[in-house]
């Protein structure tokens, strides 16, 4: 098998760059890591080194070089079918690729008022209605996934899936923003954060030096 | 085999009722087509029926209810794996992925500029900056894909897949707006637009009462 590498930003920020990062780590999927820092004079010359799109993650896989991280996650499901990345069972799975195609195109309000910062204490910030209501739409998709497919474990799916990779910037942002929920949100926002692969993308975050440095 | 069915919206201008229509019509997947007619007083009532998302497409599979275009493009690859709705290279298939999630995810200011319209020529109209951006991208995308993954057709991986299906909705927009285009794209264009599937969603749109009736 070729060698694997993931090309991300700083992890304090990058949100889309900890989707394909943990579910690579909680399925043991090894790989070596090239970080490039954000916000430099040389940040976009960085990234075009990597992809055309101008953006991170970008997987390496032998030759070939895979972005977008929605893309990452179907091509690490299908490439490595032993590790469990989507649910095994035909409907839990359509399910899960509706929800999580819903985050990556949509709730452009909450990633715009309430940016992924695992590294401050944001209580007290405010956001407009429209994040509002993505926060609503985000506990109301959650809701339903541990209803009807959460049964055999803390997670959307029971088990940790390719979804909760998709969500993990948001359980992040949940916590740090203090946003009000449900008690069946709250209890998946603290499984996620209880998850060795969060807590260790969070440590590095805060090894990292600072943000345009 | 549970039977399927799609709710769509207008064929003059819902873009992501394309994506799942053609790729299915291509593959010939049988299925009942529900259409919402959009810019009524009724629409929103009407999309709220079929999903909490608030958008469609939406695929009906047995019990499932399946949103969002990409994932159902996905849903349909797993659940039909003879057609070949992906490639079967794995390099193809990764490649393809990237480039359908690039256009699900990106391209806010070509959707907003050069909005789809297959019934009206539209030539004349200007877009922005960011719009030309795009389409300068997308052009690159297509001159990649169609030189590295194109020579056995004439599709963006030879054999027409969801990649094409995820960007028939930016062939017609090229062709209604009149966007200058090299040799490559346009050739593709034709090739999109001289399919089947794209002339039969062509025609029907042509036969729909107006917009907001």
């Amino acid at each position: 098998m070729s060698s694997l590498a993931l090309v991300i930003g700083n992890k304090a920020t990058s949100s889309w760059s900890l989707r394909p990062w943990i579910a690579m780590v909680h399925a043991g999927i090894p790989f070596r890591e090239i970080q490039i820092r954000l916000r430099r004079s040389d940040t976009k010359a960085q990234i075009a080194n990597w992809t055309a799109s101008g953006k991170i993650p970008v997987l390496l896989d032998g030759g070939e070089r895979i972005w977008e991280s929605y893309a990452i996650l179907e091509h690490l499901a299908d490439r490595f079918p032993d590790r469990g990345l989507w649910p095994a069972d035909p409907a839990a799975r359509a399910h899960a690729r509706s929800i999580s195609c819903e985050m990556h195109g949509g709730f452009a309000a909450l990633r715009r008022d309430l940016a992924m910062d695992v590294l401050h204490d944001l209580r007290g910030q405010r956001w407009s209605d429209e994040a509002q209501a993505d926060i609503d739409r985000i506990s109301a998709i959650w809701r339903e996934a541990r209803g009807r497919f959460g049964a055999s474990g803390p997670f959307l799916f029971g088990r940790f899936s390719n979804a909760d990779a998709m969500y993990a910037p948001v359980v992040t942002r949940f916590a740090t923003y203090g946003v009000s929920l449900g008690v069946v949100e709250r209890s998946y926002v603290d499984s996620v954060l209880a998850h060795p692969a969060m807590q260790r993308w969070i440590d590095e975050a805060k090894a990292e030096p600072p943000m345009g440095t």
